[in-house]
Formats: structure tokens, sequence, C-alpha cells
């Protein structure tokens, strides 16, 4: 192969569903995956909802001589979740945490709490026989029941990649983005980065039908969930572009059948991504050109930002409503705090309100007045951070209209 | 000029320390500062603390016609105070949130609400007479009083330089960066990108001695704060490297010294700092050096990640204590709850615990119940991200060390 200026690159992608306690059969999951990682020897594998540590370490062992170099993100109270493990040297880890993710009041999606969504690029360099050949391996999960903090999330991310994406001649994204093909965060991500999703790109496909990784087969995924989509959806991608020199096509796309290879369990709730990447040098530097049509892209930011529009008028509203909350309750202690003074004072004359209930009541209006100052805040932020969203939109609009 | 492959580029940095309420003459301020710019002409205003969105659209209006590009950078409850005017088109603009930022409950030191923090990187392009040079202006504001939490932004700042400025030519940092050229924080932000300070390569300087910009002269500096300086401060800086085909050269540097030029008050708190760079294109592409002679840049790695670790070792002891609280007011509650249940039922003999005494225990249980698990979630988070940012100096070590 010497002289040969190809690579291949075998990456594997998978949304473990690995949470301590709560999770069915993780451990053995974990192991299955573990093993099937050992035997495959995949060159990039990109791993997400590892939420425990010690699963984390445990893999690290297993894998240490088939991955020597690999990464665990942490963050948040929680920690991301995200690891990965590579064939090749990680020289670099960089991490981007998203400025909304989901409301933490809203303790049953958990995803505030859990370090708010990252992502983590691995530069990895060096890789045979393509002695300069750099590459920034992206990956991230996004999950966030709101359309809103979606899009949000998706323009970060994509804004992220167009920056730190010069240093790179190769990037790999892949992971949970929690968003159909034709979602309109999912147009916006590609169409703005120039990333190639490997299922439509690739030359062979094997798998669940339409590449499907949520999938009725799977005996871990909540059916009802998946009533409006009797095939299953597709959620976790692999996307890549290549840079500088390079091109890069995707020979081949694998998802895993509801099964992992060889076993009767699945691997997760979500099926497994595996490309196959073929990596050339060119003679020639392409230049790094934007994903869709330009009038397109127009389109698919336009419709972004209207929807991020419609994000912030909501956010204005809730912040109102618990602003108003919060001074009702101020205004209501105050008044206790008039009635209490009278009373001590001598100034009231009739049956004096019972002490316990006038404590009681107290209580509630400090906690409503805490409460609804602590939604007036968040709210707050969620506000500017989809202002600013909306500024930045409206700003790469214009350049692209203005171009010639 | 045409043909001359040389551009000169007047930058100005200010912190103008512009609190409604909270500082003194800010609309005075404000507006002088806003005619000064005026009058000069500068290429790009870096300005922090600008905390009002009016003064922000004030300065606006005053500016449009002298500066025809800006943008404000909002985020968190308050907003980031930073905000940028140009002479030359924004391209686009990316903000960076600070992993950590001084400690939510320290409501006196307010960093935490106002945004946590952020730095904006703004792409600006067609530069005439240099038809492709793009430049990256990056400002950024830290201020925490703790060495770890400012070790790890300098650090993120630092890591978040290095993998966004591939795509420029020139990157320009300019900001109150809270830091002593000397601190270990200074050095690791420059050793590690490769940012040369304006002050120490300037061929002329004017300004206040040792370039300090918390001088005792400003009528607004609290002198206590500088008794152990009684030269004043250096914490301001304008930054600069080149990366591709370019060289830069600082002709000139200024510093205002105590009251603005022309008029008998100060622009701000802090002195402006202002810079001439001479921006050449050269023939050949000079590769990207990091700033200091590798031996010296793992000392200060390795300097910088010892502070990290004291200060995770200080965040596990602190959320310690804090869980160690919160499990000590869950267990009173349950005994009052045990101790209510047993009345109820009759159980109880003697006296009964007076009922508002009991209440307010219950409450005060609770209360504290709520606090100490709120800041053990935090110190989670803290131990997390020094955790974090720990592993990836190790990792930055031990890629210096291995490098031939």
């Amino acid at each position: 192969m010497e002289g040969d200026p190809t690579l291949q690159l075998r990456v594997f992608d998978l949304n473990c569903w690995a949470i301590r306690y709560l999770s069915k059969r993780r451990q053995e999951r974990v192991q299955l995956i573990g093993d099937t990682l050992r035997r495959e020897g995949f060159d990039l594998v990109l791993l997400q909802e590892v939420w425990s540590e010690q699963d984390y370490s445990d893999l690290k062992v297993k894998l240490g001589g088939c991955y020597p170099f690999s990464h665990y993100f942490r963050s948040g109270v929680i920690g991301s979740g995200l690891c990965v493990f590579s064939r090749f040297p990680i020289l670099d880890t960089l991490l981007y945490q998203y400025s909304l993710n989901g409301y933490p009041y809203m303790l049953q999606h958990g995803d505030w709490f859990c370090g708010k969504c990252w992502h983590g690029g691995a530069g990895i360099t060096a890789i045979p026989p393509l002695p300069s050949c750099q590459l920034h391996a992206e990956y991230c999960r996004e999950k966030d029941a709101y359309l809103p903090h979606r899009l949000l999330q998706a323009w970060e991310l994509a804004q992220f990649i167009r920056h730190t994406s010069k240093a790179a001649d190769v990037v790999v994204l892949g992971g949970d983005l929690n968003m159909h093909p034709e979602d309109v965060g999912i147009r916006l991500l590609r169409g703005w980065t120039g990333l190639r999703d490997a299922f439509a790109e690739a030359t062979r496909f094997e798998g669940c039908e339409d590449g499907c990784t949520l999938v009725p087969d799977n005996c871990f995924t909540v059916n009802s969930e998946l009533l409006p989509f009797p095939l299953g959806i597709r959620i976790d991608y692999i996307l890549y572009k290549a840079v500088s020199s390079f091109t890069v096509k995707c020979e081949e796309l694998k998802t895993t059948t509801g099964t992992a290879p060889g076993t009767d369990i699945p691997f997760s709730d979500h099926e497994a991504v595996m490309a196959t990447l073929h990596i050339r040098r060119q003679g020639q530097a392409a230049g790094d050109t934007l994903g869709t049509a330009e009038p397109m892209l127009v389109d698919v930011v336009t419709e972004a930002r209207t929807e991020v529009g419609v994000g912030l008028r909501a956010a204005r509203r809730q912040r109102y409503s618990a602003g108003r909350m919060a001074v009702l309750a101020l205004l209501l202690l105050l008044l206790q705090a008039a009635a209490a003074l009278g009373a001590l004072a001598g100034l009231a004359d009739g049956q004096p309100f019972p002490k316990l209930s006038f404590c009681l009541l107290a209580f509630l209006a400090l906690g409503v007045l805490l409460l609804a100052t602590g939604l007036h805040l968040f709210h707050t932020m969620e506000v500017k951070m989809l202002q600013g969203t909306e500024d930045q939109m409206r700003m790469a609009l214009r350049a692209l209209q203005e171009r010639p």
C-alpha cells in the first residue's frame, strides 16, 4: 500500500443508552459492545450516552490493545456521556457547550442536567499512509423536545464546525442528532457546513430500511413512540466532508438491525451506524464550499430563523408571566409583613389571624417568589440566547444574499 | 497606495464600566467614548462592559457613519456587555461560553449572572488593499476572583483560538483579561496560541508607565485596590498574531492616562488601549508556531495544571461538604416527619412540641436541604469541568514532550 494516496477509514457510531440503574441489561450490553469493537477493529469509535465513567474505564481496559487512544468528555452534573476510541493518536480535544438545552425544571427530560449536551472535536493526525492528513471527528448528542432550542443547537454546532474545520483535512461528524433527515435542523446543519450524509452518499447500504436507527424490531424501543413511523426513524448520523486537498467518499454504510451481529440482544435502544470512508489526496486544493445551492440555503436559513423567532416570542411571554408571578408573591409578602407589624404594634383590634396559617402562607409566598424569580432569570437567558441566534442567522442571510 | 501590500489597522479596546444605576457618570462617559471614536476613526473597536443594550444602540446610531458594521453579543441574564464596531464588514460572529465562571451564590461578584463571560470572534474580510485578508478579532472579558477558574478560562480561550484561527490570516485579541502580564494565565494564553503582546512588541509607546490600564490617577479607580501596586496594574491587552502568509507588527501602542484626551474625566475606570498594527502580505506562508520555546511552554502548562489540580481538590472538598449538609437536613426532615406521624397516631404522651416552632424548623430544614443540594450539584459540575481541563492539559503536555 506504500505510496498509495488513499486511506480507508472505518467509523462506528452508537448511542449506547447506558444509564446506571435505569437502562435495561446495561452491563451485558456494554460488554457486548466492547467485544464487538475489539473483534471488528474499527478506526474510529464514537459513543454517546456512556453515562457512567466506570463503563468507560471498563471499555478502555478492554479496548486498550486495539484502540490505544481514547477520551471521555466530562461536563455537567452527570457528565456528557460522550467518549471516543481511536486507532490513531488523539492530539487535541475541544468541548463546546450549547447555550440552551431544555429547561432545568423539566426533571423528567433530564437533558439540562446532563452537561447540556456537548460535542467534542477530536483532532487526530498521523494516519498512515497519508502522513499529513488531519482528521477532525466531531460528535454530538442533541436531545431536546423543543424545536427552537434544537435549532439553536443545530446552528451552534454548524457554526462551530465552520469555524474549526479549516484546521482539518477531513471532518467526520457522528452522533444522535435527534432529528429526522428532512427536519429543518438537519438541513440547516448540512447546508451551512457542507457536510454530506453518509447514508445518502453510500455506494452500498446494508441494514434497516431507510437507514432507520430507532426501529420497532429492537426489543428495547418503546413502540408507542414509533406509532406514527411504522418503519422506524433515522436520527443517528455519520456526516463527513473534505476540507483541503482531499476527497472523501462513503463506500459502505451499515446499521445493525434490531439485534447485534451474532447475538440475540441489541447493543442499545438505538441501532449502531458503521461507515467505511475512502479518503484520497487530490493534487489540487478544493475550496470549502457550502453544502446546498445558495438559493436553497437561503430558504433553509429563513425557515430556521422563523422557527427561532417563534421560540423567542414564547420565551418572552414566559419571562413576562414569571416576572408577574414574582411581583405578586412579593406584594403578598409585603402585605403580610405590614399585617404582622400592625399586630405587633397592637393596631389590630379583632381576632388575630391564626399564627400557623399566617406562617404557612408567608412560606408559600416566599417559595413562589423564589421559584418565579428563578424562572424569570432562566427565561431571560433563553430570550438573550435565541435573540443572539436570530441575529447571527440574519447576518448569515444578508451575507448569502449579498454574495455575487 | 494601490498595489502596496501593507495595511494599517488601528484597534481601540476599552472596558467601558457602563453599568446602569451603578457606574458613575455613565451617560456622560458613553457619550464621550462615542464622540472620541467618531473623531478618531479607528478600524476596529472592541468594547467590554457595555451592559445596557440602550447604550449600545445609542453608540450604534452615533457611530453609524464612521463604523458601518457592529455587533452586540447577547448572553446570560444581563448580557455579555461585549460589542464590536468596525469599518469593515463583519461576516460572521461566534460565541463561546466559558464552562466555569465563579459561583452563582457569590452575588456580590456578579460574574455568574453576566452571561458567564463570553468572547466573540468576529471574522472580518475584504479589507482593502489586501483583497483576501481575513481577520479574526476576538475579545474577551475574564473576571473572576478564583485562580483555577481563571486558568480554566485562559485555557478554554487559548484552545478556542487555536482551533478557530486556522481560518484567519490575522488574529487580534483585545480585552480585559483581568490578569497581570506575568500571571500564569497570560503566559499560558500567549504560549499556547502564539499570540504576541502589543505592549511588549510596540516600536513606539505612549501612555501610562509600564502600560498600566488600572492607574491611581484615574478618578474612578478604587485606590485601596491598587495599594500593593503604586504605579497601577496592566490587565487590558491587545494581542495579535499572523496565521498564514502575512506578518503583523505593532507600530505604536497608546493608553489613555487617567483622563480622556481633551477632557477632564476618564472614559472609564480602566484606561483605553489603542494599537496601530501593520499587516503585510508575505510571499511565503509561515507555519503556525507556538509562541514560546517548547521547554518553557512545558513549564507553563505544568504550572497551570498544578493550579487547576489545587482547585480540583478544593472543589471536591466543597462538593463533599455540601452533600453531607444535604444528607443531614434530609435526616432532620425525616425525623420530624416521624415525630409528626407519631403525634398524629396519638403515640406521644407528654407535652406536644409547639406547632409553630415545629413548622419553622421543618421549613428551615427544607431550605437547607434545597440549598445544599444546589451547592452539591454546582460543585459536581465544577469538579467535572476542572477535571476535563486537567485532562486536556495532560494530553497537551504529552504531545509537547513527545514532539521530536
